[in-house]
């Protein structure tokens, strides 16, 4: 392919990618494709000579297309939405176009990689209310961009495992453990995989809306170090992906400063660019992360407009990475970089390459300014509130805990005035069923959840096409489908508590 | 922006990639900027309001293009290629726009994703003359798509870990050990800082062109586990950065099989793809891959005309992998995913999220076809032996060690004739002062190592758009920066040994 068949190729793609937003809401954001699907569709092995870049594309759009989920559907509430927006498309195009690794070894490699980071790393620092620690600007704390939320924990666990080792050198690695809660995502358990270390999943209670308690934390502390355990890490949520709970930070902080081996790692993958409006700041915990937390993620690449992938990872003190990632030889180091105030991203990360992810974030802030990112996470809270209300006033409905941001976790349940109540069992095979059904369907996509024992259903406010129109629709259906499920199951025999 | 304004944008967008390759060879390769300088041009804070795009655009090509090293300019010869190409560009663009993160915890997340990467890792598996056990399609082996090679040698350390202490429950984890040798990557050595292991580095020689022999191995092995440490893992390298040498695969081989503890990582980030070319599979260890290898990685990103990220990892026990990372809640597993029949990558890497990086491979390779792909890598070659005799023929230079593929490594030497020899430390001063006359130019790049003490330069062919002439080009500048230095040299006082 030359300059101008790329050109030519490259107006097709832009066409197609319009054509393909144009008919997004026609189309079923469930695909139809049967698992193997493509392998009946696709050769065996690579064409021996070069095929036209016509036949490439269309094959794209014709074989490819149809087995995509369109996570930007309006109809789409499934999981936590995924950013997708013109900027960042744009973002990527230019940046693939100047393919490089991005690292900064000598500086030659890729100024421009690193210079944008620094500062847009800054910008969305400001933008959520971040503390001037953690500004790239102060030259001891510092914001990067990672893959991922499990990546920027994974970071994070192997700083304060390396900071625990260098103050405690004879410690084995068997004695450490990582805490979570039994809400933390997958990536607490996770970075124990990967790192062979214990992880300890703290209880919380459905009274406290899932979220740790202080006293918690402080009696399950004493006992592990007392037992000759050595916790040095709690990975705290706020918006956890089962029901958008948050940790209380204002207990957990304090207690925190009684055991200065523990790091405190707050994972706000999906709730912390809610951060941005400054009404949800208070609720959301930003004073305690400012005062408190030694490392904070949240992903622009969820809910903060910028194409995936991009986690954004902040440190009040670079040093902690660096000095655990840091394999840069003696005699490459240079004075500048260990004094922290040149950056050389790959010692804040676990591989030496990186793509240029700074540009997509500055096209994003850019474009949509402030006020604009603003009035995108305002937008889908209220559809939310739109979907709650319904939810609340519905007979076939009950929500489970209080709704957070964008996000109602409900479930199905017989008409509340009888005097005889199911058991959980019950309740939860009543669930299973409606969720059965609602999940044939291709005309909207939500996602299930189990909160200590019960069988919910999420539905999550994300895309910018979604409509209150779309939550109507959406909610009917949901109301229809759950009436038919209690009838059923109305007329199922089953164990009655009273 | 709406989709109108998308179009717009997208168009120029596109044009001004066709302006940046037209225009790139009149450019330096090395960009003109000091430390600092964009945050200069940039405001400290995201704007309030949002801005206009085709400013946003403007920005870019007036602020950010003149800081970015480009890496596909034709007189770029250092580091390792970062490959470039338009079907890539395009298959960036299009996965940018169906942005979805890719993970497959229920079949319909994103089943194209999955299936596309299942079927070109088989593609490439089969260009590159892998053994059909690493095929997907064995059920038993398989190949995934990861970010970097230390992101594939770290999943290869992490699974190589885990089944160590599955079958020695009792291993400490301080007595483990990662093998590597001085010529390895800082990929090991990161991977062992990440892990909180002990890393070992095997000296090599350069009378064995700086691959590890087999003894080494062995005679490593027998004292460390005389001594109560646990190897359990040996990264080799096909293809080194500093000088491409390759570990003696042949010897290392059949010495580990009477260690059935060590895994054996195969590193060939750079040089794998030249597997593509039968003609090159002998040299390079193919059938000691296809034999001995637990899990082995090349970079398409490098080399393999596919843009940064995109690392080829292949093992031969997918279930290696998804023992040591898969974190599924046992109420979310499945038969067909315990039986290894669907593949659910998010067990097969770090994170739970993945790019669509599958189809930038796809069409990159239907684009080329297999004639194409190798006709680029003999292109390189090629171009690397013109330059290799210039430097075989000129007085100024001596060739360090056999060049590999596309790469040669040289040093300045005085007149060969003189009978007095400089000292190793002369030299090395001598090359230095080369080394940072070179660096100094914009107008060709190559990079330096150090190989046993002895200061080199690297001489690496990759872009497509290098010719003949460029490398000839490069040659002459070269030669006559080496008579100015030697001239100065010739002059300063120094020791001689005889």
């Amino acid at each position: 392919m030359d300059i101008e068949q790329f050109r030519k190729a490259g107006y097709q793609a832009i066409d197609r990618i319009c054509d393909y937003f144009y008919s997004l809401e026609s189309k079923p954001v469930v695909p139809s494709v049967e698992p193997g699907y493509l392998s009946k569709l696709v050769p065996r092995h690579a064409p021996e000579e070069g095929e036209d870049f016509g036949k490439i594309a269309d094959d794209f759009r014709d074989l490819i297309l149809p087995g995509l989920t369109p996570w930007q559907h309006p109809s789409f509430f499934a999981y936590f939405p995924t950013a997708c927006t013109y900027e960042s498309i744009l973002g990527d195009l230019y940046a693939s176009s100047v393919a490089n690794p991005g690292f900064n070894a000598s500086w030659s490699a890729s100024p421009a990689c690193t210079e944008l980071e620094v500062i847009v790393m800054d910008w969305a620092a400001k933008l959520f209310g971040l503390s001037p620690d953690f500004y790239n600007s102060s030259e001891v704390g510092g914001g990067v961009i990672q893959t991922t939320a499990s990546d920027s924990c994974l970071v994070a666990v192997v700083a304060a495992r390396s900071r625990y080792q260098r103050t405690h050198p004879d410690v084995k690695m068997e004695e450490l453990v990582i805490y979570t809660t039994t809400q933390t995502h997958a990536l607490g358990k996770k970075a124990g995989l990967i790192l062979g270390l214990q992880v300890k999943s703290l209880e919380v209670d459905s009274t406290d809306e899932f979220g740790l308690r202080g006293d918690s934390l402080r009696t399950a502390l004493k006992e592990d170090i007392a037992a000759g355990l050595k916790p040095f890490i709690f990975i705290a949520t706020v918006g956890t992906t089962s029901s958008g709970a948050i940790d209380n930070l204002k207990e957990i902080g304090p207690i925190l400063q009684d055991f200065p081996d523990v790091w405190l790692h707050i994972d706000a993958a999906w709730a912390g660019v809610a951060m941005s409006c400054p009404e949800y700041r208070e609720s959301l915990g930003l004073n305690e992360i400012n005062q408190y937390a030694t490392s904070y993620c949240t992903n622009f690449h969820k809910w903060g407009l910028v194409n995936f992938d991009c986690s954004g990872l902040w440190i009040r003190d670079r040093k902690l990475l660096t000095d655990a990632l840091d394999v840069t030889p003696l005699y490459l180091r240079t004075k500048e970089a260990d004094a922290g105030t040149v950056i050389d991203y790959r010692n804040w990360q676990l591989s030496l390459g990186r793509r240029f992810r700074s540009l997509k974030v500055w096209f994003v802030l850019r474009s949509y300014g402030v006020s604009g990112f603003q009035k995108y996470i305002r937008d889908c809270i209220e559809k939310n509130k739109v979907f709650t209300k319904l939810v609340a006033k519905s007979e076939a409905f009950e929500i489970v805990t209080e709704p957070a941001l964008s996000l109602t976790v409900f479930r199905v349940v017989p008409n509340q005035k009888s005097t005889t109540k199911p058991s959980l069992e019950s309740l939860n095979s009543l669930n299973a069923s409606f969720f059965s059904i609602v999940s044939a369907r291709k005309d909207l996509f939500v996602t299930q959840t189990s909160l200590n024992g019960m069988n919910c259903v999420r539905f999550v406010v994300g895309s910018a096409r979604t409509t209150d129109e779309h939550v109507h629709k959406a909610f009917y259906v949901l109301e229809s489908e759950a009436k038919k499920a209690l009838a059923s199951w109305s007329q199922t025999p089953r164990e009655i508590t009273q």
